[in-house]
């Protein structure tokens, strides 16, 4: 049994993180930075393939990588989990520390001046959460001689998806299809959302996700509920039902919505249904290679407007970059100029809500070198659940 | 059906949240704060009632609290989420904003304005992360007259638990140990400690958790395995099978620890368990009110030592805080001082490896006014799964 074997379903191949680093010392390259220090549990498990699917570890014992433009990197633990680490990670050089709360700011420093790093990049933009305390970020900062914004560079390299991680969401997208087909038939009127979103979880994984989230909007009338709670809300008959919901594949994920009506829908219903779904379909083929995310979100936005749709959504994006979040960069959106390219995994999304419910058939596309491929293969028809 | 009945899972009734704001206002005095910002998205929950049992959102679009010493608290969201807090926060002050990533500085900084606050807490230290990006801190601290760290005023608060809270913590234990008895029997020589820790999980589910997580470390021989990840191992028999767990319940987690043999425990390995179970009560019974979390440390040590026993776990403290995270503060460790009160919920935990596995029986202890309880209230036994 090779070590990388007893974590097959999180751990990559060595060559896979080589080929992380290479690309993310090009990216450091072009920003002219000396050296990144990284400590978000995703981008941490992304570089040196310690990690889980879900984060693990405690927010007493943050975990820091620092990556050089030349030499090895550094990734330094809590000495507590020190041997898992060696054991686990890519990257070679393990150094522990021993106090519980901060991140070892004073041997990073050392570490960075012995390389002789002067420009050094930090998380704090384009939607990065560093794992250690804004203290021991400011505490960096003060100590090296420039520090600047990591975030052009980690996006950079972590936006375009390589084969081995294509093959993670794709068996994601598979899976939160067959969870979606094979558990919408047990709809009932009288289940409340609550308990549609526990069954929606539990055959998620019953079809073999590591990990599953599911969430469900339901009724007529109702003003878009993305970002709300799952409520106890009691189904009833003629409720349209939203599900957004997505598997977990070796920590990366898929995102997913459709919807159903318990019993028949509506003329009304089932037009605009079909309406949203053919936007989505513009959409998803606005999403090719050599065109920003801003101008595939305007190309979205014109179509809308033709058909007279409004985006009621207001999430201000009509999809977003997918795979070790379920939203992560880019967004699909006008203020967002990140060129779009080859093995990069988008959702495409754009919704609305009208008095008889909320309309929004979320695609998972990759982007190919001569086009894009649909992941997410589950009709985006208005289901009518018909025991119900 | 009453607003609140909707979200019961998760949400408390009006009256919690007013004296968690009120308490929080006491704690800004004795720190003489103006106002606190937080941004993390268990105090926003734990503080507005809008939330869920895991993080909800997306990191593009951050929720901020305000709140000042005087006058009622705002509620900065991002506008496609704006109704669903209305419907859910207990903050009646919610406002939204509009671009997607950074959170709305500017708008923070002229409520703060408005309200007179100079000495301005944010989440800078004591193992809080803030939701926004360190950018978004950055230009928050560059704005206020003098910016302060938030953190001790938020602990004091949240270290506490109320009977509301208390009772769920109670049933998230209740349910660890009735998933753990009966998903032990169940375990054999060939699975591997992935289809362990699904199994424990799913078990968990089935007896009632809105989430659950479980960590299984198995094989003699192994050095302490915490904060590792679940491997592919096959467990044979004779093997230690270590497994750490815990349920959620309406977003409050149990942290409980136990062990088993594949097949008869040798003598050895049922002294060891013991000893550890011993100095575990000892550690128990040290967890007082007025009695700080160091001193408990120190004589949790003392009877290790007295025993020849190693704390070889290296984790650097014997237990932690436990409620909205699985671990949060205070930690039972020499080098915190935070004073031990009624209410505060805390784990003991010291353990040792040798040779023949891992020994570690973690207790979930409540601090009373007369002393504690122990809310896990399995048997710290190494059990024999004879049929394995």
């Amino acid at each position: 049994v090779s070590r990388e074997a007893f974590w097959c379903y999180v751990r990559f191949p060595d060559e896979e993180y080589e080929r992380r680093l290479a690309r993310l010392r090009e990216a450091m390259a072009a920003e002219a930075v000396d050296a990144v220090v990284l400590s978000d549990d995703r981008l941490t498990w992304y570089f040196t393939g310690f990690g889980d699917v879900g984060p693990i570890g405690s927010p007493a014992r943050p975990r820091v990588l620092c990556v050089p433009a030349v030499g090895e990197p550094a990734f330094f633990v809590h000495r507590s989990t020190e041997l898992c680490v060696q054991e686990m990670s890519a990257v070679a050089d393990v150094r522990s520390y021993r106090p519980l709360g901060p991140a070892p700011v004073a041997e990073i420093v050392a570490f960075l001046r012995e390389r002789g790093c002067r420009r050094v990049g930090v998380e704090l933009g384009a939607q990065l959460r560093p794992g250690m305390m804004v203290e021991d970020i400011d505490g960096l900062r003060a100590a090296v001689p420039e520090p600047v914004d990591a975030s052009r560079a980690v996006w950079a390299v972590r936006m375009v998806k390589s084969e081995a991680e294509i093959e993670r969401i794709r068996a994601a997208c598979r899976i939160t299809d067959r969870a979606y087909e094979r558990a919408l038939p047990s709809l009932r009127a009288g289940m409340t959302e609550h308990a549609v979103a526990g069954l929606l979880r539990r055959t998620l994984g019953e079809e073999g996700a590591d990990d599953a989230w599911a969430w469900v909007a339901s009724g007529r009338g109702q003003y878009d509920r993305i970002d709300g709670v799952v409520r106890e809300r009691t189904l009833a008959r003629g409720d349209l039902v939203f599900v957004d919901m997505g598997a977990c594949v070796g920590g990366y994920w898929a995102d997913f919505s459709r919807a159903c009506v318990i019993g028949r829908a509506t003329p009304g219903q089932l037009r605009m249904q079909e309406l949203v779904a053919e936007v989505t379909g513009i959409g998803v083929a606005t999403l090719v290679a050599g065109r920003t995310a801003g101008e595939a979100a305007g190309l979205v936005g014109a179509a809308m407007n033709e058909r007279g749709l409004e985006f009621s959504s207001r999430a201000e994006r009509y999809g977003h970059g997918l795979g070790l979040a379920v939203t992560e960069r880019p967004d699909v959106w006008q203020s967002d100029g990140t060129l779009i390219r080859p093995g990069m995994v988008l959702t495409m999304e754009p919704g609305t809500w009208t008095e008889e419910g909320m309309f929004h058939c979320e695609q998972n596309v990759l982007v190919t070198e001569t086009g894009n491929e649909v992941l997410s293969l589950s009709s985006w028809r208005l289901t009518e659940v018909m025991a119900g």
